[in-house]
């Protein structure tokens, strides 16, 4: 029903998660009201993700080149290490800009349900960078049922290292009420409760 | 904090209506796990945009030449006309596969609060439309205040041309349930009421 060049344009969008056909519609309509510009920048942009991003050596952030800025600023402590899930959450901590260290991505959680082996995400890479000078591993996987098994994988595994393994705390997050907090966030907030 | 053409990446998908900065940034993780061919894929549709898509000449239709698909369908009524806000709504209207009459696409509605007026739309276009072959000219902007206002706009200004105006019927939406209609859907329903 549509032209074949929309049509595809629908279709390319589609596949972004949680954005259905009409979404996907709604959006190519967008696209192809905006000025010639902006089309060729975008256009422009993809043509070049595969040469100009990719993924950090070291920590597997996202990189212009072989290393990513976080790896490359001398100022951060390069012996501190939070280990996070997606190169997304690197962004999140980034904005409270208090954490100092660098970072490691999993780039996956183990997931039995999913089939999602240890060996399927970025441990081995770890494994290594956890010598005698580093002083502590943040595990900072999400707070869920994969992050916590990822969480418990790698405390068990780099227990025997004799660093500082380090999970970061669980509970009721600011500005949230009691009453709308699922239980198990309770029991979490409970447990993790300190002396004033 | 981003490589530059992940940021462009971001900043483009944030033009888009209801994305957000935290959802730009989610489709651009996605976009940069695609497969290379499926990014090639959206690159080049966004290359052929321009070239491959236009405009109906005669209604405003999407079209791959100067003619859209339905204006050049001899098997529909070229006398029965539908007038539509969007190219999006002929989709919607299609998907009814009821209607076997033609449309002739606004691009927008009047709006005197955005300063958008009569001579803004594509209004001129359809009035030499309006012939003495002409049989029905069929209003169905949105039911919303710029809608309502185009539609009776049209009504006066095609009324002198003797051909049949009618506006698309107000009520409740099927499936829906009288306590959760706003009180403007109610009145309306009640007014075009029917014999049972």
């Amino acid at each position: 029903m549509y032209p074949k060049t929309f049509a595809s344009l629908v279709d390319s969008l589609s596949r972004l998660g949680g954005v259905g056909l009409k979404t996907a519609e709604r959006y190519a309509f967008e696209i192809i009201e905006w000025k010639q510009a902006q089309i060729d920048e975008l256009s422009s942009v993809l043509e070049h993700i595969a040469s100009d991003i990719q993924y950090c050596s070291k920590c597997g952030n996202l990189a212009e080149g072989e290393l990513c800025d976080i790896c490359l600023d001398g100022a951060r402590d390069q012996h501190t290490i939070c280990v996070v899930q997606s190169a997304k959450d690197i962004v999140a901590m980034e904005k409270t800009q208090e954490y100092r260290g660098v970072y490691h991505v999993l780039h996956g959680v183990i997931s039995t349900s999913k089939g999602i082996l240890p060996e399927d995400i970025q441990i081995a890479s770890l494994l290594p960078r956890v010598d005698e000078h580093c002083k502590e591993v943040i595990l900072a996987t999400n707070p869920t049922i994969e992050g916590e098994t990822t969480a418990m994988y790698l405390s068990k595994l780099l227990n025997k290292s004799g660093v500082s393994i380090t999970r970061i705390a669980h509970g009721l997050p600011m500005g949230g009420h009691l009453d709308y907090a699922d239980e198990l966030t309770l029991i979490k907030a409970m447990e993790g409760r300190k002396k004033m």
